[in-house]
């Protein structure tokens, strides 16, 4: 069973070989060279909207899939209309759109802090008046790990922040006084079946992902059931077939805490990728599995897991190897500050045991 | 790093699976089409003893390895010559040549069944009298999976079943009447440390490997000191260098049980394959740490394992992946009687858990 997907970074590279074991086999278009997938898969390059280069992609594959979420719309739909694709088009758009995304949360019943879009000075004008300071102006496309972003403290502020943001079509939101951050990472078959992994706590450093501790050790049930509830309320309102991530913040409310959505990434996600070892199935076959119509697997845990990215540097991969039950999975990419080249997971019986370990790969991968 | 592995079946395969992640590439020498290795890195289509072929295997590489025993001893000097070899021509030699084995464990001070050298009919008669009923005589070399055996229970069936194996030198060995058969897979580094996974409980039908269950739930901790102390013994002996296997024989020895050693792979082996889920660091990973001069990885359990093969057919893989924790690997193999196309990895707190998905796996690959 072939499976064509757009993209051939390191989610692709995961997924080829979270498939491989299973029977799949796969393809990959990236306009790059030196593609992380290349390795568990046939590469080709092309660009992301060259109809041809999707029409190979897709020749004898039973669906296709993508492994970022800005697809190009008209990609998605020859993809969406020659084979099976799978998360479909609509999953795509509101992912693409920061406001489309609020939107859509809110019609979910899924918390999202105060909002506007800007797209011109009077709109720039009336967000700060209506949601104040401190905030955020966000471009409402195309961003990623902290790029495409400003923050904002004052009215003078905003008009510098947009400019720095080349004035693009934003969205200025209120900045969330956040206890921490949450993920919750689930995947929805095709025929509607849902299985989420363990609410996840996620610590950014300059806007890239640093650490991910499963299950998040601060949750308790109620918490852990609202971040179901809201995910398994956007899948099926997307009617998505696939994994989906939802990034939340964890905010105090009186004597209790509650989520509000950040955004979505409707694939899978960095921080689900300590599922390769600490849940029964991980993310990336549970996405390989809900697109080509297999049952889904136990998404259930394997003890206790957390997982540090290595961004910028490798460390000698000696010294995290010899890290007792330390798992290191690199992407095969070269190295560059800020860039995301691979990733460690330590698991254990515990928290106790495993932040420990987390400690020590903090400094072996503080670069 | 660029790793050679001689042969492309599918342990080349997983030992690709593992090493990916780990920063590692590979190169694979098959004379064969459609190699399971395929798809975890470069063909080579050549002999095994064709050392153009074996040159540009070793091309830029970091070291070589094997992932079958029978490579011809040339080609065994030759790549340890021109590269490193792990594990080295010593173990080769030794795992090629049964009678050579079983001297060799009588050496180490590991157990072995009466034998004796069988290549003319005057030794046949003398085995025959000395070794006595029942009794198996196996080819001295290029034996797997029961192939290359007959078993005598007469002094006219020891005559016939030499004439079956075309009368080529043999071994005759006593019947050993087992309780059970285990094997211990561990793993010794260049710098001499030395991991063992869990001994294992292994059944075989028709000389080949069915089920495997870690930890053997019937072994004391006598009896796995006993197995763990005998394969250091032999890795040590031969400066054996990454995995090796041991099969051995429980029996019943008074009121407590021994073992007697039946055969070693001087390679990672089927009756370890649980540990890719069921072991902290995988048979396949410690291989390539032990062979590259990383420090080898925690051998210890992450519950308890039980791995089914996949023989002569593929069972519809949508049932095999519904069953809850199931792992499915397949080989990317042509189904044919007796072949070896895959295999299905469980795991599980206890024996109590894991055994009813036994159970329903013997059902499902029945075949």
């Amino acid at each position: 069973m072939l499976i064509g997907v757009v993209g051939g970074g390191q989610l692709g590279r995961m997924l080829g070989l979270a498939g491989l074991p299973i029977g799949m086999r796969f393809r990959f278009l990236d306009p790059g060279d030196n593609c992380p997938a290349a390795e568990a898969g046939e590469m080709i390059r092309g660009a992301y909207d060259d109809t041809a280069a999707l029409a190979r992609l897709i020749d004898g594959a039973a669906c296709a899939t993508y492994e970022f979420e800005n697809v190009p719309a008209a990609a998605a739909m020859f993809l969406d209309s020659h084979t099976r694709l799978g998360p479909g088009p609509r999953s795509l758009s509101v992912a693409q759109d920061r406001i489309e995304e609020k939107q859509f949360f809110h019609a979910c019943g899924v918390p999202v802090q105060p909002y506007r879009a800007v797209s011109s000075p009077q709109e720039l004008r009336t967000a700060v008046d209506s949601v104040g300071f401190p905030a955020v102006l966000k471009t409402r496309r195309l961003g990623y790990d902290g790029k495409g972003q400003a923050v904002v403290r004052s009215a003078e502020g905003a008009g510098a922040g947009w400019d720095s943001l080349d004035r693009v079509p934003c969205i200025y939101e209120a900045f969330v006084p956040f206890v921490r951050e949450v993920s919750l990472v689930a995947t929805r078959s095709r025929q509607g079946e849902f299985v989420a992994h363990a609410l996840t706590r996620n610590e950014h450093r300059d806007g890239i992902l640093r650490v991910s501790v499963a299950p998040d050790p601060g949750a308790d049930q109620a918490l852990r059931n609202a971040a179901e509830g809201y995910v398994r309320a956007i899948a099926e309102a997307l009617n998505h077939v696939g994994t989906l991530a939802v990034e939340f913040f964890v905010v105090a409310d009186g004597d209790r805490y509650s989520l509000i959505a950040n955004e979505m990434a409707p694939r899978v996600h960095n921080s689900g990728h300590w599922t390769i070892e600490g849940a029964i199935t991980s993310q990336f076959e549970n996405h390989l599995r809900a697109i080509t119509g297999l049952p889904l697997g136990d998404a259930g845990m394997r003890g206790v897991a957390a997982m540090v990215n290595i961004i910028g540097t490798v460390p000698p991969i000696a010294e995290i190897l010899a890290l007792r039950g330390a798992r290191l999975h690199l992407y095969s990419k070269e190295p560059k500050p800020g860039r995301k080249l691979g990733h460690i997971t330590v698991t254990g019986a515990d928290h106790e045991e495993v932040m420990p370990l987390v400690a020590r790969l903090r400094e072996l991968t503080a670069g």
